[in-house]
């Protein structure tokens, strides 16, 4: 599929552009706060956070929150839309705040090839755990309200910047609800993929994908609120193929390419997509060889190469692919629905979106 | 001086009412919250954590914050103020949201008579305090988003909504700093009185006095921005003497009134303000007790009894006691100064709280 293919490329290369023009200004806004007189530089501990924030920000990837909220300004117009910047530091702030919690929950030592904020400061503080757990803590506490600041203090007229901040404001909260889902999902009774479709939507679509397509639309001057259902649909459709890819990645995945291990969620119990289709594909004595893996975090190396083995003989990896690409399309088909109501090179980039992401997994 | 006696008992009885009008409303938003469908009401996990924000949330003590913002609309009006009820929710969830943080930092089992937030997590999943430490950090997120949200979705007109969103989120970014100030404060160099005057105005002051005070003036329609320099003049003095008085009954207070154990903060190695004076008033054999005392968590009772009965006999704690009342009439002569512009009787409640405040302590 020539056309598909080109329009992939395409995606790439945007999310490339608007990345490339937001890292720089991601920058430039916690150097204002590390020099703005106050609190902020009343004392090492404040600084030395700031520090944090910004380095473990810094080192994001491609930056698709910041993509998606400069496309969906684009459905709308090409010219310059005010209010974009200031919304796309508010996403990775919150985003920010997010990972800094998640890693003290989830005890994890690195974050994007460093240490962590909450293992950084384990490190300044050796035999001090409450005092890292409570930096870490408080870390993450003051990227949340920089995320709702950096909007209520945009310059833009009062209503516009109302409406972003309660829009991100909404998402942060349900963002939290979908966190307490994601635990709740690894405690008995299992989970059926409908729950975990709902700890996708509110831990992950709702923040990541719906409220910076509904943020770009706002401030290109357009109500989403008509638009409510299929923004929300193509949202969660996003939101499912990129959670399945994850935890396909963490059973099927090549180390080399990913950097991460293999079997984490394996270990640590957690009811993946992907340990759900591996429970629901195998029987008999590979059944019992996963169930006794499956939140056991010793289960060695080679135990979990031979859960991989005969997930793939039982074609767990096959099927998961195929429901991928599935939501890839549904997501597809759902933005292509936006012409002609929509300008059609952003129309073209949401419903490449999907197909490029999912193929570049395998 | 019958007067200030009169002035007084008026205080503690506006500041009751005021606490009998808010607790039911903030029970009803709890009920609201639990009640709402989406994600609030999508697991057990979520609807949890809201019922125990809420308890925590309804065993509040005296209510000072929805005092101080009630009074401070009262400076300019005595008609109804609309927005002052969301106001009043959003200082009380900022408080939650502190609260139950500093419970995972400082380990706290109590809160208010019954189990932290953290501690009754910890009480629900035995042996799993990743899962525990998880929970109470999302669930202090939560409120600090909710904080927020209930300003912004509160009806009132556009700009108002916004400047009150304003005033409280760079009261809660403030907070958090002073936060990380108060723990920057226990490292070594020795902090001086001028440094925990500035722990005091971020960690405390700013959210629980300064914010109340302006968020009040801004909903009876009176921009604060005038008379910025002596709010926050008033509100650092009466920080600092509440600050102060904690201090005091940790070293000085009976556990019979106070329901408190002694000693903590010598324990924990907290250099607050008593165990500053303590340090500065005492010497030879008498210091080297204290500082063997001080960050010794196993540090028996009849020690601190002993630290006690010595920091007394070296006037310790009337010179506290004095330092108090220094700042608490400041703080009282600075309210006074409002006269004749803003209206006498909501003058008069600040002017007399800080002498009621302080003496009723000892």
């Amino acid at each position: 599929m020539h056309e598909t293919t080109v329009a992939a490329a395409g995606a790439r290369e945007r999310i490339a552009a608007h990345r490339r023009r937001f890292d720089p200004l991601f920058a430039a806004y916690f150097d204002r706060l590390a020099a703005a007189p106050g609190p902020f530089t009343a004392g090492r501990f404040p600084a030395r956070c700031v520090e944090l924030l910004r380095d473990q920000s810094l080192r994001g990837g491609k930056r698709l929150r910041v993509a998606l909220l400069h496309e969906a300004a684009r459905l709308v117009t090409d010219a310059e839309v005010p209010g974009l910047d200031e919304a796309a530091l508010s996403v990775e702030l919150l985003h920010t705040h997010g990972l800094v919690h998640d890693d003290i929950v989830d005890d994890a030592p690195l974050r994007r090839g460093a240490p962590s904020v909450y293992y950084a400061y384990r490190a300044e503080f050796p035999g001090q755990e409450r005092t890292a757990v409570g930096l870490a803590v408080l870390a993450g506490d003051l990227a949340a309200f920089l995320s709702v600041q950096v909007l209520l203090e945009a310059p833009l007229p009062d209503g516009l910047r109302l409406a972003l901040a309660q829009e991100q404001t909404r998402a942060s909260a349900e963002t939290v609800l979908g966190q307490f889902l994601d635990l709740e999902r690894d405690v008995p009774p299992l989970p059926g993929d409908d729950f975990l479709h709902t700890v996708t939507e509110f831990k992950s679509a709702r923040y990541s994908i719906l409220a910076p397509l509904r943020l770009g639309l706002l401030a290109a001057g357009e109500d989403p609120e008509p638009y409510a259902g299929e923004l929300r649909r193509y949202a969660v459709l996003v939101g499912i193929y990129e959670q399945m890819r994850d935890d396909y990645l963490d059973l099927f995945g090549d180390p080399a390419v990913t950097g991460k291990p293999v079997g984490t969620d394996l270990r640590d119990g957690r009811r993946t997509y992907a340990v759900n289709a591996l429970l629901a594909g195998v029987d008999g004595a590979d059944r019992k060889r996963v169930e006794s893996a499956l939140g056991d975090p010793g289960c060695d190396d080679a135990t979990i190469a031979e859960i991989g083995a005969l997930a793939r003989r039982a074609g767990v990896d096959e099927r998961l692919r195929a429901t991928m690409l599935r939501y890839a399309r549904e997501a597809s088909d759902e933005a292509a629905g936006w012409r002609p109501r929509w300008r059609e090179e952003a129309v073209s980039f949401f419903s490449a979106l999907p197909l490029w992401s999912v193929r570049r997994t395998f």
